[in-house]
């Protein structure tokens, strides 16, 4: 392979890390991520993410709590990346620029999409780094609580948690579906029959499970599929009434 | 520095592109930026999203005047990345495991965070092997338009959009805030004062912009707050009603 580099060898050999080693991130690689989210692309220069870097052990266990995820109280670092239209706002109330449209829920999706760029971003550089990471979407099973634990202003909002730390494990690499099924040309490709389509990607995972597991039932992807549907919670299902708490304008007919 | 890498000296050095050689893509290369999409990290193992790689001309043209970027339509390789409730919903429905929950905004905003880190990476990937990238998040001025172009059918929707090709420009780094600003320790800092905190940045961009264009004003980052809040528009303010459109349940009360 002529293109291959030390950069998308680290992002192929992505896998998520459960188990942490007892050991400090140094300074200089938490600089180094910091300047890496700082370097971001962001909308129309906006900048309007921020990062809370979440260390007070009671503060965790609660975030924790809310994940369902212990790691989520034991990775050495956990930061949560949020939409962050306050700040901006303030500049332009202090500007006397303030307009009702600040509080659109547009400017609330380009904060969101930034806000996981800047996740990406950290993620690919701590990995090029050795470190092993884990996301946290679960932080939505109660966006109103964490908003209440981290003191969420008015116009900010949780996104998404990382875990960082040095991996205490090396879990083999999960099976993904073919990409011909999810990239299209031009328009989007409905299939007839999706069973069909993936019926080799289910007996892959269904091996996969059962060398993880030997004991364990082995589910295949479509299997998940279902179990997954049939998890959902009152909270994470009414998050948008909690954006709308934090102060921005559904503007929803 | 000790953990400087290749990597990381990438993502430090990342500019948006706007100008781009006449040049392809190689197939490996654009192969390798696939595999990199396929392997980042997805929200439960469900890998809701999909990509739509826009090579025809019309619809570029049309995605192009939503943009209000014409190198929407010039740059080599346009990306739509997508929110992908739909393949999963059919799968379900084919094992008879379809619940009314599998619509709910929270799934759709587990997609949109798939989508936007799985752009992310794509972007580092590009850029680790010399290619330039521009986002579009200006899609999103116009979302049943995209739908419409892109002919999305309903659980889907599009995130953002992404060029790429062979730097033709090689323009400065744009300068950032401080990250002190935007980084907190446990809770959220609210600043007394933000034009004191950003005098320094405000100034700096000032310089930046001057340099730029020596002929036209230089905006300070202040002075561009308070412009950027001025432009809205009255179809990317309601854009969540064209997600509730596209059959996502909002559970707005």
């Amino acid at each position: 392979m002529k293109y291959m580099n030390e950069t998308i060898k680290t992002q192929l050999a992505h896998r998520t890390i459960r188990e942490f080693k007892d050991q400090k991130i140094p300074d200089e690689v938490f600089g180094l991520l910091m300047e890496v989210a700082r370097r971001t692309a962001t909308s129309t220069g906006m900048q309007a993410t921020s990062i809370i870097r979440v260390a007070d052990p009671e503060i965790r266990a609660e975030i924790a709590k809310i994940c369902t995820q212990v790691y989520a109280a034991t990775a050495p670092e956990l930061l949560i990346f949020i939409v962050d239209q306050y700040r901006n706002n303030q500049i332009a109330k202090e500007k006397n620029g303030f307009i009702e449209p600040t509080k659109d829920i547009d400017r609330f999706f380009a904060s969101f999409t930034d806000a996981c760029l800047m996740a990406q971003n950290i993620v690919t550089a701590a990995e090029s780094m050795g470190l092993g990471t884990v996301y946290f979407g679960s932080i939505l099973n109660d966006a109103e609580i964490i908003c209440e634990l981290l003191k969420l202003p008015e116009l900010t909002f949780p996104v998404i948690g990382l875990g960082l730390g040095y991996p205490n494990q090396d879990p083999q690499l999960k099976p993904r579906m073919e990409m011909r099924l999810r990239v299209f040309e031009n328009t989007y490709v409905a299939f007839e029959n999706y069973l069909d389509e993936i019926k080799e990607y289910d007996e892959v995972m269904r091996t996969y499970y059962d060398l993880r597991d030997p004991g364990k039932p082995a589910d295949s992807f479509s299997d998940q599929v279902v179990a997954r549907f049939k998890q959902y919670s009152p909270k994470r299902r009414e998050m948008l009434n909690i954006v709308q708490k934090q102060g921005f304008n559904l503007n929803v007919k």
